[in-house]
């Protein structure tokens, strides 16, 4: 199975709304960062999880353990299904989120790679096989590989097996769902799809992908 | 000077205004996060800055450079006059949060390094310096480095040279004001100050601190 993950990047809530419950019939889960939720409060996750989809905080949590507990107590609380952490403030910051989510009954996925010019600065020299290496000693459910370096995401499938791979970076930023489709568990499609016309039939467009 | 900044780590409303607005006197900055922001939403800002103390956001911000550009405009639209962001995800990603705090007339901190055990996974062989050199090549107004290892500010102290070291750890973490104010330009202070019964009497304890 591939999910088609709709990553919600707009910060008006009733914009998000329409979108979601346009494009909610053709997708398998709303991702949601902080610029939405900073603008319309961490609210608008109870009237999204109303669509019947999972609902992923892409939060990029990235704190001490005790505040990432905090945050993530309260992602789930608001009715969020799935965080998404930074694993490089360490073992123990990951393993914040990952009980948090537990204990709600939730996933919590580790960026193990990110795909913008900067990126390669820290997330290089090995970086992002000990982030999965963290991913496997906490007990996350997978990690965030960019989609746009499929070779990438085939390397860092080798160390995480059977755990999950969620892929931004599908769509305007040029990943290729044929080329990451069949290497992932949930293609993360933006503005392809938010930004567009029509953005139920855009979303329909990854249904030949969505397995 | 040293200042003594606030941590107000509630994540209750009125308990955070009752407590800030008794401490505010004797402080000189307030730092937020986002546990307190998530639950109150981000409009407590606004009534935290009426006590006329700099408001700085402690969102550890660390995502792709327009995500973190959309995270920072909230942040200095809802009256913040200064951002934390983690380093990690780049140049390009601070840039964007040293950006927008200029684009507001405010400021920017980079996590040089942290203090709970885990940090040492990756804050370690020489990467706080490598997030210093971010620091200076972006034109970041400063770092945040654990007050609990004096001996690490001060070799940061080395790379930073005259930009700002605001500390976080002093008090109930066990950072010690009398090792670390000579070192620093700012004494985050936490649970010691909010968790005390009279927070404000618990604040004037730094008074000989603060320079």
């Amino acid at each position: 199975m591939t999910d088609l993950i709709l990553s919600l990047d707009v910060t008006d809530r009733s914009e998000a709304l329409r979108i979601a419950a346009a494009v909610a019939p053709e997708a398998d889960a709303i991702k949601v960062g902080y610029p939405l939720v900073l603008a319309a409060g961490l609210g608008i996750a109870h009237d999204l999880a109303e669509l019947g989809l999972p609902l992923i905080a892409d939060f990029k949590v990235a704190d001490i353990p005790n505040t990432n507990t905090l945050i993530c107590e309260q992602v789930f609380a608001a009715g969020f299904s799935a965080v998404i952490a930074q694993g490089f403030p360490g073992p123990d910051s990951v393993l914040a989120c990952v009980d948090a989510a537990r204990a709600a009954g939730g996933e919590c996925y580790v960026v193990a790679e990110m795909s913008h010019p900067g990126a390669r600065t820290f997330f290089s020299e090995g970086v992002p096989e000990r982030l999965c290496a963290i991913v496997a000693e906490t007990g996350a459910d997978g990690i965030i590989a960019p989609a746009t370096r499929p070779e990438r995401v085939r390397a860092l499938r080798e160390q995480v097996g059977t755990k999950k791979i969620l892929s931004p970076g599908i769509g305007a930023q040029g990943g290729d769902p044929a080329a990451i489709a069949a290497l992932v568990d949930g293609m993360i499609v933006g503005r392809s799809i938010y930004g567009a016309e029509d953005p139920a039939a855009a979303a329909r467009a990854y249904a030949p992908y969505r397995r």
